[in-house]
């Protein structure tokens, strides 16, 4: 990409929030066609270290998660517009850390107890990070949380995206795709964070790689475009890193589809237990950070498939 | 594959029925380890040809929808037994049909009359095939239905798969793929058909590129070990005749999956027409045959992301 090389206008850390709120005063102006850094505090706002145990899970702050770094004015922007954010690059810190927190997670229920997992990984190499001694997972880093300001007046919560995007999660807003926001403030308000070394769709147990990273974007501006929903395009295949080798797969078959992706991602959990010998707990955070969830087929009424895709490579 | 090579013993798809039922006499007996080709009808039992219009869609016969050859005793199988499936090779015809059906699939609502198209390829080359002028869709054959008897007496209707497999419609139940089944009766009672030259994850208008092929399968027998739900594994990567180009994807964001799903589609038709100009119903088509429902996120409650792929490699 053209933009690359820089350093730009970065906008610390120390300018960030944790719910979306249009009276947020911006932290920075851009015009349309700028580059910025943004530096992005992981999603329980540093709180784990290398030295950090599942006992720390209990004093995460729960007012410190998930911070966003901005809000940015971009000039011109009004409601009905559309942002197109380019990721120009994501710079990893080299560490990271994923954990199964009571109550949060596809299969909160089954999973009561915390669990952490740390991750050392080659900040530049970026070679595959160590699960233990059970498996290695090639990285992809990628923002899990971008977005714009509500039109709506008031707080909105961190976590639950929206049109508006915010913690939508997905795995491919990595560098090279564009994303295409609706706008619906004056100014945008654009804002990022829950910047995540890898992870696979569905983010099954909550967390993903977590990782402090800064994030490099252009920002553009399409008059009254407005899309529906968010949308991107990614400028090449999504999962070469990870297909090599082949998937296991494991299906869940009904009516609902919740219902049948945590058949899909239990199944997975007791194949892992079966033939790898992969404690639960390592196995659910294993398919959060690479395993994908897939609809299969969403016609034949009244039974849906979703299935659940493990990538073979982490066990070459 | 070292089974490669044969013939083997065929089933001739005159021996299909369209609906399961463990009181259905066995038109095979096989050994476990033994190697067979199944001659598929397509999902209309022949209804098109090449010179079928939309007109041809009120007259399919709703008793002779998604015939599956079979069924085949296996020597030994036991209810509580696993039934793995090595598919060898499929060897499909060279025409192809997918429909718009009334009240079917998941735009029903928005897609109310009937529409046909056909497809022709090269069944040796297997060059993509051609939807008009609009987009060329590279081909992966598989076996769309491909399940056990029900435990359960009495007739099940042929459409929603179930526990023990059936109209499943997992695009990668393609060449090489073992898939393990668990078996409820006696004997097994195996049957295959409803063969796809093409089809994205979800499989979303209702309808693939329908086309009758020979299935070659390997059937293997492994005591006392019935998953809870199918599982399968894939021997290599399974987009790579796809993702070469990238994707174009569009999201559904909220708090049911469903609703997500169809946003994301209908996203995606939306934009296909301002993009490529191209007509809703053609849109929706090629949305079934080679675009993919995945979940991107399904932990940031209360709202879940599904997002639906288009590869680019389409327009190429």
């Amino acid at each position: 990409m053209a933009e690359r090389g820089g350093p730009w206008r970065t906008i610390h850390s120390a300018h960030h929030h944790c719910g979306w709120d249009n009276a947020i005063e911006p932290v920075a102006h851009v015009a349309p066609g700028e580059t910025i850094t943004l530096e992005c505090l992981d999603a329980a706002s540093g709180h784990y270290t290398r030295h950090s145990t599942s006992a720390d899970i209990a004093t995460m702050d729960p007012d410190a998660v998930n911070p966003v770094t901005g809000p940015i004015h971009v000039d011109g922007a009004e409601p009905g517009d559309a942002l197109k954010v380019t990721i120009v690059d994501l710079a990893p810190s080299g560490f990271g850390w994923s954990a199964l927190i009571p109550g949060f997670g596809l299969l909160a229920d089954q999973f009561p107890d915390p669990h952490l997992q740390l991750w050392d990984y080659d900040r530049a190499a970026r070679a595959p990070a160590l699960l233990g001694a059970h498996a290695r997972v090639p990285l992809k880093p990628f923002v899990g949380t971008i977005g714009v300001a509500p039109g709506a007046p008031g707080r909105h919560a961190i976590i639950p995206p929206r049109r508006v995007g915010g913690n939508m999660d997905v795995r491919d807003l990595a560098a090279g795709t564009e994303l295409i926001l609706p706008v619906e403030v004056a100014g945008a308000l654009f804002s990022a964070g829950d910047t995540h070394a890898a992870q696979g769709d569905g983010e099954v147990c909550g967390t993903a790689i977590e990782s402090a990273m800064d994030l490099t974007v252009r920002v553009d501006l399409i008059k009254d475009a407005a899309p529906r929903f968010p949308h991107f395009s990614t400028p090449g295949p999504v999962t070469r890193h990870l297909d090599g080798a082949g998937y296991e797969v494991t299906t869940g078959i009904g009516p609902d589809l919740m219902a049948a992706a945590r058949d899909a991602v239990s199944g997975m959990i007791d194949h892992l237990g079966a033939w790898r010998q992969m404690p639960p707990e390592d196995a659910y955070v294993l398919c959060s950070v690479c395993g994908d969830l897939r609809i299969s087929e969403i016609v034949d009424a009244p039974n849906w498939v979703v299935s659940f895709y493990l990538p073979r490579i982490v066990f070459a």
